[in-house]
């Protein structure tokens, strides 16, 4: 082990997907010596070319430092992996990147503790080309301790690294619940684009105004939150019934046009049953209460 | 009729709702004579108390300007005020900033064009209270002439006035595009308040870090336009097939808690059919591929 105080931390990466292969690369970046290992072989050549490491078994990687990172396609792929290592990995930190369920993250540091392997869940919030930067989001949740102990080195994968709790979930829920805001935006912005190219309007056209949607969101994000956390949801400027006309408006133009309408339908849908629930005059934050207990 | 060349064109605005009210009294603050009507009498005391003249009749509303603005709940409730009112409007302009759907615009415009009426179909893409601000985005559609000739009235309206073609539909088309792209991200929003919240998380915890995802929202925005006009969706970092496994995740989580979960069912679907029409190595905006034709 170095002894030279300048010297960062050994790290062991397992899985070298794209997103390993980015965090691999950060650590290498930011001076860390890397030992790294794949499944399937021939992976982590330019890596190696960079400085890395590459162990003969998953055993003898993750024996090389006492911080072990896995990014693997899911949480049965991870366990996998893992569970021939439990001895290998008992006393030591494992953080784990793989995105999935905080179902499956708890089950993973349950398995973990019933080894004595110190567990650290996260999730990596941004594309590989932005892994390292400063302004790289990634979410931790478990071991505080070990998280702590390992926070300057787990920072090189991220600026923006944070912890988020005790409950080895979290980092999945936290990751979970932007993606949710994320995919029901890209889906309405897809069907936008399909609306308007419907009518011989070119996605370019309309492209240079959803900058007047998206500069609206962060404040609704904010209101939104603090409706929801207090329970109640005051229609200042617009309410849910007017908003559910426009969904309406919407989705009789895109089922005219012969489009899909399912996400319209489930919208309105929600809309409508909070609506039923008196709801008519609050803001949209209101239509959490229909998706309660479905 | 003034003949002061300082003198701003009188206007005439007809439905005092909320909407209606924030136009007539944007056209006040800029200097517009303006004359108010509405269906239901007692509204717009406000206006009058600003120097709006109160017309007796909607007739009497219409003559008193060549350029008459009407807004209301939709197209079928302003088809009651215009109906009656062709005579008076035989000759003039009439700006329809009545939301509504693209064919309902047509329609409307089809019967101003049967009556000698210059047909403009808008759209006003800001709230209430940011109507007649330097930033206030409005589409209009319809006569192009007569845009042009009340372009500098209508700029009152909001500082970003476009016109964005002459089928008066477009207006219509452009404002229900860009709200498909915000009821999606909106109901994402609330959705993932939801999941957060089932496990004890607050929205306002969550609320922070969804400025990561909004600032993607533009650049992908930009590059999914631009593949859905070539019809061509490169997957770069981010394939669909990776992004439909991603969405499986909060649907399990969400369904795990309870949660209605029919807005991601849909977004899976789509997402899903694109795969097997071939595209799970292609971009998400190949999910257009499998919205149309529905």
């Amino acid at each position: 082990m170095p002894t030279d105080s300048t010297t960062k931390p050994p790290v062991t990466v397992l899985g070298l997907g794209a997103m390993g292969q980015a965090l691999a690369g950060a650590l290498l970046a930011a001076g860390h010596p890397t030992t790294v290992w794949n499944r399937s072989p021939g992976k982590g050549d330019a890596l190696v070319a960079r400085g890395a490491v590459r162990a003969a078994s998953a055993e003898e990687a993750v024996r090389a430092a006492e911080l072990t990172v896995i990014c693997v396609v899911d949480h049965e792929a991870a366990g996998a992996i893992l569970e021939p290592l439990a001895d290998a990995l008992r006393g030591r930190v494992l953080v784990n990147l793989t995105s999935d369920t905080p179902e499956r993250s708890r089950e993973s540091a349950a398995w973990a503790a019933g080894h004595s392997i110190a567990y650290v869940g996260g999730s990596v919030m941004v594309p590989t080309p932005l892994v390292g930067t400063a302004d790289a989001l990634l979410f931790h949740s478990g071991s505080q301790e070990a998280f702590q102990r390992h926070e300057s080195t787990l920072k090189a994968l991220g600026g923006r690294t944070v912890f988020v709790g005790t409950d080895p979930g979290l980092a999945a829920l936290y990751d979970l619940s932007l993606l949710d805001f994320f995919y029901g935006s890209i889906s309405g912005l897809v069907h936008a684009y399909a609306l308007a190219a419907a009518d011989g309007v070119r996605a370019v056209d309309i492209a240079p105004y959803l900058g007047t949607i998206v500069q609206i969101l962060p404040p609704i994000a904010e209101y939104t939150a603090e409706n929801i956390d207090a329970g109640t949801y005051p229609g200042d400027q617009a309410n849910l019934g007017m908003m559910a006309t426009g969904v309406d408006h919407i989705l009789r133009a895109a089922r005219h046009r012969g489009l899909d309408v399912s996400q319209l339908e489930s919208i309105k849908a929600v809309a409508d049953r909070a609506i039923a629930k008196g709801h008519g005059g609050d803001d949209w934050a209101s239509t959490v209460e229909a998706l309660r207990g479905a």
